[in-house]
């Protein structure tokens, strides 16, 4: 892991931008020197530098409420080499839709388990080589998209203690079947009236989890929509189980 | 209006006894002067003395927290006169259940709106006369149990804010009608595991809130077992909507 830029964000936070071999990445800790933080991984569909903002206001709140947060390109995503396979698959999925045909099985496993097979790997590496700075600390939590990737993530890193998932839709079965493996405590935002999400499917994923601690919800306001109060609640969750 | 009995719990909680009529109820404040504070009716399903622990954990969280509480007893529970249509409607329910018959529409609507005719009234009277007091102040919440009196509340009386909904079972499709036409934000609690609740039945009546804030919280933990951090959440939402 080589750090390339350093920049302080109004006193508070301090954000770094990290490449660990090909993967670009981004962590942000304290502006000031204090105790280790846990810290809080999060997940995007894709694209860093699209996701930015919205990804620098979860770690400003996350950092603020005395955590650390970090994110990593995904394989694919933004500047790093095509993944052909997967995006075969998207542009499968986009005819089907506008086709108004169904989406088959296979399109959704397709789109989504190489990419889960690849990301997660990158995730755990990076877990390692943060976790081996002072600044950071364990448990670590796991926030935010690709769900199938939060789910494995949930599934099989022993050091993720908690995490935050959003309930989508196309959601393989092999992944269904994973998410009856998780047992950490799980916070699961829906959003209730999102066209593009299939809700039923949505609830059958919440209802799969095997998390004896497990919280589902879900708001109005589309799929972009989450209400700011979402944030608060994430950041108390993550303070009962990663403190 | 007529106070019975006064005592300061732990000097934060003034509790108060008091008749409306032939109606006992609680109000509990703040123990010591302070501004008014709006106001928070928790409901809950009869038998204000079997149910006045629950009451008085929640109440005390709530003074803790700015708000005045209240409880009245309901129609036909604890020392007040039987109500015989709904006492025969809930021995047909029980039979139906004991002998695995489907629950017809009919029993329900026998059980629950008779119940609601009388009660909302009740309460209705009851903020008029908690509002005449100089320590309460409105907006006004509702909070709790007997789902079909919350949504009536919440579709009619114009004084109540927000309301916390406990999602159930056995509404009837009158109710589910009122639904629609609520308006008001709503905080929404389902247990998900709970054997005794018809899960797709409380994400029906979820579904149907006309409300365009709206959020649901599903638990595990059944059917008595909601997390304690639900309470804190429970206050937060309070705090936005009647502040």
């Amino acid at each position: 892991m080589r750090f390339t830029s350093e920049s302080r964000l109004d006193d508070h936070v301090l954000e770094r931008e990290f490449t660990l071999g090909e993967i670009p990445g981004v962590l942000w800790t304290a502006g000031s020197a204090s105790a280790p933080a846990p810290l809080v991984l999060l997940g995007h569909p894709g694209g860093l530098r699209r996701m930015y903002p919205r990804l620098l206001a979860r770690a400003s709140h996350l950092v603020a409420d005395g955590f650390a947060a970090t994110t990593i390109e995904l394989p694919g995503g933004g500047d790093r080499p095509r993944f052909a396979a997967v995006e075969e698959a998207r542009a499968e999925l986009h005819r089907a839709l506008a086709a108004g045909e169904p989406v088959d099985d296979g399109i959704v496993d397709r789109l989504v388990l190489p990419l889960v097979d690849e990301a997660v790997p990158e995730w755990r590496a990076c877990l390692d080589a943060l976790l081996a700075l002072p600044e950071i600390d364990g448990p670590v939590g796991y926030a935010g998209g690709v769900i199938a990737i939060g789910v494995r993530m949930a599934a099989v890193e022993p050091r993720i203690a908690a995490a935050l998932l959003f309930a989508g839709s196309y959601v393989p079965r092999a992944v269904l079947d994973e998410a009856r493996r998780v047992a950490i405590p799980l916070h699961v935002l829906l959003q209730w009236d999102d066209e593009g999400n299939d809700r039923q499917m949505a609830l059958q994923l919440f209802d799969a989890f095997g998390s004896q601690e497990k919280t589902l919800h879900a708001n109005m306001g589309g799929h972009t929509g989450v209400p700011s109060f979402e944030g608060e609640a994430a950041n108390r969750f993550f303070a009962r189980h990663l403190r």
